[in-house]
């Protein structure tokens, strides 16, 4: 048995048109294009391609794209004032803060200082605490992913148990919320879980968000279980002196025991910017109508 | 084999005297009374009950207790304005609105009132959201006591594994956030969760705040576990006409199996108080230095 592969690439694509669609229909509407304020300190490689593609895919959305790009050398007091501008822009309903920032910054202190209702990333405290507690706020773009390709795989999620492997403030603690939301069992394991293979094969639904490639292997998955690979590892490839991405599953082995799977690349990742541009739609939908 | 009896009546007051003692000490250190506003709304004879014991044991702990009483007719901007006046009172550091309000009060529109720095309750958002990402914030007092009373009986909770049936904002959530901060391996269950017992028994912690009489039975626990029972139900009593408080726990039967469980009523309830307690002498402290 094969583990139907879960294609995120072509599901983030639907996304970013079905987005699109609706940018316009609301430009149409309203006069206003949803704008997005992408700020970025430093000269870090890995960001920058991060920004680049953030910026393109918000044009290709119909929707504006601001970038900020500031020295490494930019003090705190300097990106707090851009923050500020920002959250008083009209033409701006999304900011975006990439992250990592220069260790002289406080990065806390960013993220506190964006206005909730511009907050596309979903990192502020007030949008923690809405996910908590079941309000309406913006959540966090990669376990929004996920959640969208759990419900395209599995339909209705209630009383499935679910196990998420990770519980960072950006990915597995949001991740457990949402699935909570959409009353699946959830159990969150993380580096003190004792027998961690016989709690992942509880799981109907198995998200791995961890950082260690290929840890999730064939014999921890239950036969039939839903599989979504957060990780983004880069191995030694067979070429010397080459690397590869892969993810925190074994995808080869548990492909042949799970019943769907995502794979990296092509997995979740598309699905992380898709939902910024959703994310950024939506923040503009709440302050215009 | 018969479980420990954890003894929360005892237990709260030995907390109230510890908080007493550090109130004695933080007014001879700064001058300043912790004080806590309670906001009655109404006659709800049960919440009449709960907002004199709070008082008294308020000015017990040494602190100063401001209690507003307001008519059940009262509006929501006759509210609100009482608590915005509270908010900026230099004397209050804590503010509890008794629940729950008339129903032409929006509940929601004013715990979002309510200073988070004063919200002794743990309900505002940016306290949940505190909570969810591992910051520093005032903790619902149930769960912050049920916490107390496991770290208590166990010692160092991490690696165990943690099961909490029930998934309210007030008590289930924010109980398994506080297990997941311990690093406990931590399950939600809830009304959706299939083969409920199935699940309780893999628990080395089981938190039940459901509101069903009696509902955990012995043969879901297993052997040597520790058993907190949140519920309060009132159920009739053998005399005709009269009725007596149970758990959402069979205690009976489940004390033979559990390695320690409270009681219901001398188990959680007491708790509560205490930590509100603790709660006010938190937000004082915040405040002055
Ligand atoms: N767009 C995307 O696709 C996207 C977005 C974000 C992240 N990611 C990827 O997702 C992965 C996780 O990201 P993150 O930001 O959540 O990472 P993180 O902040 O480093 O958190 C990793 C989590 O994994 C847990 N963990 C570490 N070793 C473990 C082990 N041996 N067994 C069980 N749990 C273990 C940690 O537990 P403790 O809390 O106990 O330390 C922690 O909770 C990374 O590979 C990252 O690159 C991808
Ligand atoms: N000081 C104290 O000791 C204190 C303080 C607060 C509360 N309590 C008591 O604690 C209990 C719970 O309070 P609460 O405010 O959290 O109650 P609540 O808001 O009514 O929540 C009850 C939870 O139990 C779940 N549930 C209901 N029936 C279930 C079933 N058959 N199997 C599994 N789960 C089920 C519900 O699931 P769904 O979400 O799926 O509906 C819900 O999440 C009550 O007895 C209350 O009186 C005591």
């Amino acid at each position: 048995m094969s583990a139907r592969v879960i294609d995120g690439k072509s599901f983030a694509a639907g996304l970013r048109a079905r987005v699109a669609t609706e940018v316009a229909a609301f430009k149409a509407a309203t006069g206003v294009t949803p704008g997005l304020a992408v700020v970025l300190v430093g000269e870090d490689p890995a960001s920058q391609v991060y920004v680049r593609n953030k910026g393109r895919e918000t044009l290709a959305a119909g929707m504006a794209s601001f970038e900020h790009r500031m020295a490494a050398t930019t003090s705190q007091e300097q990106l707090l004032a851009l923050i500020a501008s920002l959250n008083t822009d009209d033409t701006v309903h999304g900011i975006l803060v990439q992250l990592p920032l220069p260790k002289h910054i406080d990065e806390a202190a960013v993220l506190a200082a964006i206005d909730p209702a511009k907050d596309v990333d979903g990192f502020h405290v007030v949008n923690a605490g809405l996910l908590a507690t079941g309000g309406q706020g913006l959540v966090p773009c990669t376990p929004l992913g996920c959640l969208m390709l759990l419900e395209d795989t599995l339909g209705d999620l209630s009383g499935l148990e679910a196990v998420v492997i990770g519980r960072s403030n950006i990915v597995g603690k949001p991740m457990a919320q949402l699935l909570l939301g959409k009353s699946c069992t959830v159990t969150i394991a993380h580096s003190r879980t004792r027998d961690l293979p016989s709690v992942v094969r509880r799981a109907d639904i198995v998200v791995a968000a961890v950082g260690r490639p290929e840890m999730v292997k064939a014999d921890w998955i239950k036969p039939g279980a839903t599989v979504i690979d957060v990780g983004i590892n880069r191995v030694p490839a067979d070429e010397p002196g080459k690397t590869r991405l892969v993810g925190d599953v074994a995808y080869g082995e548990v492909s042949r025991v799970a019943g769907a799977v995502t794979p990296v690349p092509g997995g979740v990742g598309p699905m992380t910017i898709a939902c910024l541009l959703l994310n950024t739609l939506t923040a503009a939908q709440a302050r215009h109508g």
